[in-house]
């Protein structure tokens, strides 16, 4: 069963949280081992953050947590709701009015996106422009021009405030509408030096984070934070990407978010072209003009998005009303190791049902126990 | 009916021509209005081209000439064997040994192939590297590289000997074999400052022209010698090339041929990667290292190759043994103007058999009253 906030999301109704809630559901994505999927999994299954806050103690006990699970507490929840206010930013929750409607389909979206400036750029459709941090000035020029030419087309530019190919971007289109999707919180701005182009951005623009307002950025949530940039945009354009590069990561989170990926061909002598070029030759789409953009996006712009949350199969009994027995507990933990295992091959081995096995590797979560990788593998910690 | 020669080298078969033989066809290729495709009309049809330069003359009548026909002498012919021989141009006929296996497969492949240098270069895989004369110090640089890998793998390198991107790719590749394809004859190598080049490239390799020694290459005969470059390769490269480029032409007869067509990207503000990106966008194969070409080609060249050579229907009379009615050559001709038309909507039309349509077709272009274009289309001129 859906809670009614999610499955109004679901049908295309929007619905405000009141204050109380509002509050409940930072305090559940601010407490440990909670990362977007488990909150979405908890509150569908509790019927709202609220209940899923008091459920938490007994399932990381059951997951085997050695410490007691580190909760949120209303106070601090309140303090940043208040923190956040003061410096003009909203903590929009998934399926309110005011959320980005895209990337409400992706699977992690966050459930709490925290947004300075203009809300409704977030409603327009958006697309997304980044790249090499050591850009060339052809590199710039280019990324301006597309920049300058699908604002005028009507799209707000996503990117990630990043110097070089980004900060190109986001300048240009201040005045059509640009997003800056940062790695950290609202409160520390990276890099410090484009503090004056954010200023610019808010004008007619926004900029979202998913984390606490005081949260500075460490190497690790760069990549966490690209899958937004995607998740957002109906299109990403890679301008210039070194081979394993941070705007790859974004391109891989686009195809895998079923986000149109767009590439600009480069010399093969400038390593600043390896990431474009390769991106090209799995399929992307060239673009040496604005128009390669707008021809593709067009078509998609106009259809409805398909709903990821999935709605548990009437049969079978909802996961958190089955305690598993100790027996398929230590079956189920036993299976599990440093390597990662599909979550697959876990009901398979195990014997257990699906839902037993999921019961099991929420309470490991958030016990602290269990990392989540991509295509349903997990690993022990 | 298919000549002896013309059957012997559809068939795989290797004949040599006797002298008189060699000098007969010499005379009938240089004769005015007789292009390669004509040429093997009336060599499959006569059985030999001493045979249908005797039918010339009546053919030309029929056409409604202005003039008699200016057939090539066999002083002429002799003239040219010998100067030829003299610079150590060997003229080799298609369906000879020493003929390229694979530009014989082009449906106007010239009769007469005019080699300089090493002829054993000719039987090797070969591969064409192409692009701008004003080359970038880059593209330069890829061409090179790419010629000394492709060489090093055992393609022989075929280029245009034009400044920039061609010179390099023979520069690079006169140690490994490299093929020069000429525009003019070869007393008239253009441009003249590539004369030493062209020296190096006949050690190892080869120099090819259709056209008489003395020619001077005009700016039509550029690409008409691009089919020959694309026709001896099993693929074609285009490193660099600007919108409108002699190197696009090369690579639309490389489509056209059944050749594959290899672009290297570039960035969208360079104007020498218009073409190429434009090629990229229209499905040729991206090329950023050599292994890019290798991959792709080596699983052509264990196929064998189709022979384009068209056996005459058993049921349908040949052509030239049905003499049109006037009636019929005055409807057909009647038909025809300034604009291009199809040869079938002239069949359709002039309710005429084809090969009465084609027969008539033949006299007025050997009368010097018809051009042909591309995809059995045809206007008079």
């Amino acid at each position: 069963m859906l809670s009614p906030l999610l499955a109004g999301a679901a049908l295309g109704e929007r619905i405000k949280l009141t204050e109380e809630q509002r509050l409940d559901w930072l305090r559940l994505i601010r407490t440990d081992n909670i990362g977007p999927r488990t909150f979405r999994d908890l509150v569908n299954h509790y019927g709202g953050a609220r209940a899923a806050l008091a459920a938490l103690p007994s399932l990381a006990r059951r997951g085997g947590a050695s410490a007691p699970t580190n909760i949120c507490s209303r106070e601090d929840a309140q303090a940043e709701l208040k923190a956040a206010r003061a410096l003009g930013v909203e903590l929009v929750a998934l399926g309110e009015p005011d959320f980005p409607p895209r990337l409400q389909m992706i699977d992690d979206c966050p459930p709490l996106l925290a947004v300075r400036g203009k809300l409704d750029v977030l409603l327009r459709p958006q697309v997304a422009i980044v790249g090499s941090r050591n850009a060339s000035a052809a590199g710039v020029k280019f990324a301006e021009r597309l920049a300058r030419d699908l604002g005028a087309a009507g799209f707000a530019i996503v990117s990630g405030l990043a110097r070089g190919i980004d900060a190109a971007a986001h300048r240009t289109s201040v005045t059509t509408g640009t997003i800056a999707v940062l790695a950290g919180g609202h409160e520390r701005i990276y890099p410090a030096e484009h503090i004056d182009l954010l200023a610019q951005i808010l004008v007619e623009g926004a900029a979202v984070s998913e984390m606490p307002l005081a949260w500075e950025p460490r190497a690790r949530d760069f990549p966490r934070r690209n899958r937004l940039i995607s998740g957002l945009s109906v299109g990403v354009v890679i301008v210039e990407a070194a081979r394993r590069s941070g705007s790859l990561i974004t391109a891989r989170f686009a195809g895998e978010q079923g986000r149109e990926v767009f590439a600009v061909p480069g010399s093969p002598l400038d390593p600043r072209a390896e990431g474009t070029n390769g991106l090209l030759k799995q399929g992307a789409i060239m673009v040496t003009d604005s128009e390669d953009v707008i021809s593709a996006l067009v078509p998609i712009l106009g259809r409805s998005f398909d709903v990821p949350i999935e709605e548990p199969a009437q049969d079978e009994p909802s996961p958190f009303n089955i305690e598993p027995g100790e027996d398929e507990r230590t079956r189920i933990t036993g299976l599990l190791g440093p390597t990662p295992v599909s979550i697959d091959d876990l009901v398979r081995l195990s014997r257990s049902s699906p839902a037993i096995v999921r019961t099991v590797l929420l309470e490991l979560e958030i016990a602290g126990r269990l990392e989540r990788h991509g295509g349903s593998m997990v690993s022990l910690l």
